[in-house]
């Protein structure tokens, strides 16, 4: 036993205790059970939508009450909860139960000289704690998503959510009792004091896995005080590399998707790179239609000397600090810098890149091939958009987050990547010669 | 730029850069170049076995005239080298490049909706850091598995065998510089100070994984300092139940394999559970058999008061006590305890188990299929004994350690297992709508 473990609260010990005793109900459970208990959650949170909005109309205004400061507009734009949002959980709740049990899944099968058989079967992790911030909406996607991969999960929301999740929890935890599941198959953590997620942090013969997902700073601290396995949904600082070759009227297209479809998410394009010989063709084109009089959302640049000069006497261009190139921007704003080599590009995002989604803009294959060799991210494109690393797109049935790190999971995690693989063995009396 | 970063001394982040450098130019070597410098490698060894065996000599002379620790004979084994320790390294490394590539390896291919095209390869990880104890073949070992997975490795060894390591590195950068391969895919530290290791735990942008394998005091030394992703290696303490309906002939045979054969490895019995309906046919005969007069190495019992009931009279039975059963023997020693019933040994194993390696002796299927489901370990076994979670047993082509954790590997890690996988996609100027 951990110094850790002892300084445990006899309360913190018998609900983690608890959780642990139905994580193992759960890890037997049939789809069938879970698909109820998906379905249920789905028509209770649609009965139950005056009761959230009421809840939530309280968080919002007390944000609204508070100080103001940078970014809380797009921060209240996600706390908020409409009609429409709850519409949609409750479609995420239906279409994860839709979606096939990942757990039991035979990967491998096959028999060792001597007659011993093995399988490699699909299983729950166990359980799993997420500290989220702000998107209360959040707390539904990531039970669905682990309770269906037969995991029992403890949710640790931001402080300006928690009316709001507290009420998305009873709505759960009512849909779990409706089906005969333990409830305890779901902690929602309302108890706003971080000394407790500190101590959970430590708790690693109870929880099996952190999942932080919000801005670094919660990284951060999570990595800092977690002895816990982490998945980690880290920052998105992604690149379009336009190679000299590359067609300009479909870079056009691709960059302005990758900037502008949707500035506020991880696979959102934050830099671009473009070889000299493609530059002085591409930008001024680029900044028209991204930042002329007919684009809808005009975007700033911040670029390198030559971007400068390329786009001289054009609005919404400033030089590029010494942070620029490190700066998730997740707005309508990007970084732009002209290089003279695709071993530069490549070097570019070695140093800068997040290792999340990258993309190269050639005509030739064999660049294409190298590049997705030697840049080491999750998801590497060529000739498309930075913004298919999601994981409804990529079929994966919704996601907890997009992982930046190499171990268990790169990219989007969905449903499988909530279990691992086991060993079962079967024989005769078999022993070791 | 974390604090820690600016830490770095400029000879300390020169180092790490070439090892960054040295690993994206093995990501992108052919299997052949990495097979070669393994037989090389091989060669090499058994051509300077000489050499080597003067500098653990050397090494084993300074722990002999150390002061005398519990262990100690076990310890000197696991350090002393000699010609056929040496020959089965080189073995080794010719194994290891027989063995598959895993680098490349399409996972999953397939055509989104619209056309862009998605394929899931398996990559290297990176630049691995495994800090190790004892065993100076574990450096050669964890060389080969972790170059033909196509990933830079940091080893730190136990400073008892520096000498022998430091010939070992010369070896191995040997064979890499004789195939043109950059030798930094290999940094042998011989730098005993603890500071640099700690250093290096939070180096998470030059440092992918932490692979520690050792003692308890390293792993928690580790899972404390580290702000890098870890594989956990920890211990094993392995049960084997026999329920009330077993082969009893055959459950004297499976525990003997179990507990004795290897007693000294993480998949060996620890702990066995008997079903009362079983106990008193089961532990006398048991005993004999272990500890009679006719037995080559005598097992001490530590048992629960109906087994020191059931073996009255006998030799080396003493009764357990409070930490009896949360410890690994590694000896010829084993815990016992009779239970009432399948429950009883399933919450034993849950309360007591390390998640490594376990089994029960039963005829019965369904309670079989019941043990593999609600007891949550990396193996679980019916009717064979534990001894079988081995990289090389289960085909993997031998292993770097065998993770008790739940991400990314569970059990043996192989090959495969030091890799993930990312995504590659290819379109012709697709963006997404």
């Amino acid at each position: 036993m951990t110094t850790a473990e002892e300084t445990l609260t006899p309360e913190l010990l018998e609900r983690l205790t608890a959780v642990r005793t139905a994580a193992r109900a759960l890890r037997a459970a049939t789809a069938e059970t879970k698909d109820r208990v998906l379905r249920a959650a789905a028509t209770l949170l649609e009965e139950r939508a005056p009761a959230i909005l009421r809840a939530n109309a309280e968080d919002v205004a007390e944000v609204d009450r508070g100080p103001r400061k940078p970014g809380a507009a797009a921060f209240r734009d996600r706390l908020l909860l409409d009609d429409a949002r709850i519409a949609l959980m409750a479609e995420g709740l239906r279409q994860v139960a839709a979606l096939a049990d990942p757990v039991g899944e035979v990967v491998e099968s096959r028999t060792l000289e001597g007659g011993l058989r093995v399988r490699r079967v699909r299983s729950p992790l166990g359980v799993i704690f997420m500290i989220f911030e702000s998107r209360p909406n959040v707390a539904v996607e990531a039970f669905s998503l682990a309770f269906k991969a037969g995991n029992a999960l403890l949710l640790r929301g931001g402080k300006e959510s928690m009316r709001t999740t507290a009420v998305l929890y009873e709505v759960l935890h009512f849909a779990l009792s409706s089906q005969r599941m333990p409830p305890d198959v779901l902690w929602g953590i309302t108890d706003p004091d971080r000394g407790l997620t500190e101590t959970l942090l430590r708790q690693k013969r109870w929880i099996d896995v952190v999942v932080p997902r919000g801005g670094e700073g919660l990284i951060d601290f999570v990595v800092r005080n977690s002895s816990i396995p982490i998945i980690k949904n880290d920052r998105g600082l992604c690149h379009v590399y336009v190679h000299a070759d590359a067609d300009l009227d479909a870079a056009v297209r691709v960059i302005e998707n990758a900037k502008t479809q949707r500035p506020g998410v991880c696979n959102a394009m934050e830099t671009l790179l473009v070889h000299a010989g493609a530059a002085a063709a591409l930008l001024p084109a680029l900044h028209t239609r991204l930042s002329g009089a007919a684009a809808p959302h005009p975007v700033e640049w911040l670029g390198c000397p030559r971007t400068l000069r390329l786009l001289e006497g054009r609005p919404l261009v400033a030089p590029a600090g010494a942070a620029t190139f490190d700066t998730e921007h997740l707005d309508y704003r990007m970084s732009c810098r002209v290089v003279d080599s695709f071993e530069e590009a490549v070097e570019h995002i070695e140093l800068h890149g997040s290792r999340h989604s990258e993309a190269i803009l050639t005509r030739s294959e064999g660049l294409a091939r190298r590049f997705q060799s030697e840049v080491d991210a999750a998801a590497v494109y060529w000739n498309a958009s930075t913004r298919f690393t999601d994981g409804f797109t990529l079929g994966l049935g919704g996601e907890l987050g997009i992982s930046t790190q190499k171990l268990h999971v790169r990219g989007p995690v969905g449903l499988r990547e909530l279990t691992s693989v086991r060993w079962l063995m079967e024989g005769e009396g078999h022993v070791r010669g």
